[in-house]
């Protein structure tokens, strides 16, 4: 845990409901901001619909460049959750039903008087060699297999998935980011900030522009892992924009 | 425009503000239901940092197998706007300073007052034959080439500029969608789900679960481009689900 280490991550969310825009995905953008509170760095996002080939392909090109590769959707009881199956292929391994799922899954289903349908069990289908990750929402459980965390597409699970996950991942530095925000449009700094960015090259340096309530707005965002050096960087930016009566 | 030939997009989402969770992006949802609406199939999102490495293999490989890539982010003034250059890579071609933009601007710039610095003047730079992509919001253009649209990554500029582009495109037969919406979790039905799947191959059938308003609830999604076979489809299944009592 900790430490200066860069550790990155990659999501997979898989569903052909986001593609088609039936479902707004809620996901991305939870597992962006915990993964850079914890101090790993999200590489890179790809939304792939409910085909093997499509998934197998993903979860290898991910899994290879990153330290760990999420994987959200796809999981449930029915025909098309194909994830548990494609990350299994992805990795060649076997995948079977876990007598620890099989397990769980039986008492719930007991516990609630529902029978425990052929196509209920398939959500006890994990890949041979994966740690289960608790799901104390509806039971059925996500897994990681090496450095690949398989969750529920379903927001509230996936989020009880990840705190479950969270304290087994190794994490790094920590991105800290200093914003200031301007009621100005962002042409207005753009050549101050270009050189303030070749003044501090470890600090990475974005500008966003809104227009919110009717203001044109720019905030311009400072990251770093290193407190005290973008504590100067912003500093210096302050001094600048003040100097030229912009801030 | 129209016909029943399939037409596929990608899009590439371009930004560290988006993977780093500071923004949450509106640009997938709404290019999705728009693609969905006019008969183009979304095969595929990824979201990408501003590296121009990383936005020169991601436009690559996706422009190669869709009909169209449609990129959002990174266009505008400020030194964290890459998309338009690291797009001229991608596709080799040159990129300056185009006198259609340069004229869009200026006058623009004039109109309100504005010194058009070098560093608003870098969103007239346009990769060599590419079309203008009309931004009636804030003037600077977004641009096509070969199959590849750019478009900014402010959803307001970027729904403008989407419309501009949509006359232009090649379309195919639109997916028409079946909705029916049970009070029960996915697993009661799930047996019969995969069943009707086998019953009816061409169309294409998701089950998605939700936890509103404390009520489990399914919804049993069926997809085709054939209204008559997606209606029988639709029967069918309605037929089966009366008969069980689950519907």
């Amino acid at each position: 845990m900790g430490g200066e280490e860069i550790v990155t991550a990659a999501v997979l969310v898989i569903g052909d409901e986001i593609l088609s825009g039936r479902t707004h995905d809620r996901n991305i953008n939870y597992i962006a901001n915990h993964m850079t509170r914890i101090g790993i760095r999200l590489c890179e996002v790809r939304v792939v619909p409910d085909v093997e080939e499509a998934i197998v392909e993903a979860v290898n090109t991910l899994r290879a460049r990153n330290t760990y590769l999420v994987t959200t959707g796809g999981i449930g009881p029915t025909h098309d959750d194909i994830t548990a199956d494609s990350v299994a292929k992805a990795l060649g391994v076997a995948i079977d039903h876990d007598p620890r799922a099989v397990e769980l899954l039986q008492a719930y289903f007991a516990r609630r008087g529902v029978e425990a349908t052929a196509a209920r069990m398939r959500m006890a289908r994990i890949p041979s060699g994966a740690e289960l990750i608790t799901n104390s929402l509806s039971v059925a459980p996500g897994f990681m297999i090496e450095n690949v965390i398989v969750l529920a597409g379903v927001p509230d699970i996936m989020q009880v998935m990840l705190d479950d996950v969270t304290p087994k991942l190794r994490t790094g530095a920590k991105m800290l980011t200093a914003t200031i925000q301007l009621f100005r449009p962002e042409g207005d700094v753009a050549d101050l900030f270009a050189a303030h960015q070749k003044t501090f090259p470890d600090v990475a340096m974005g500008s966003y522009p809104s227009f919110a309530d009717g203001r044109v707005s720019t905030q311009l965002v400072l990251r770093s892992t290193d407190s005290s050096l973008l504590q100067r960087a912003r500093n210096e930016l302050e001094r600048v924009l003040a100097a030229r009566k912009l801030l």
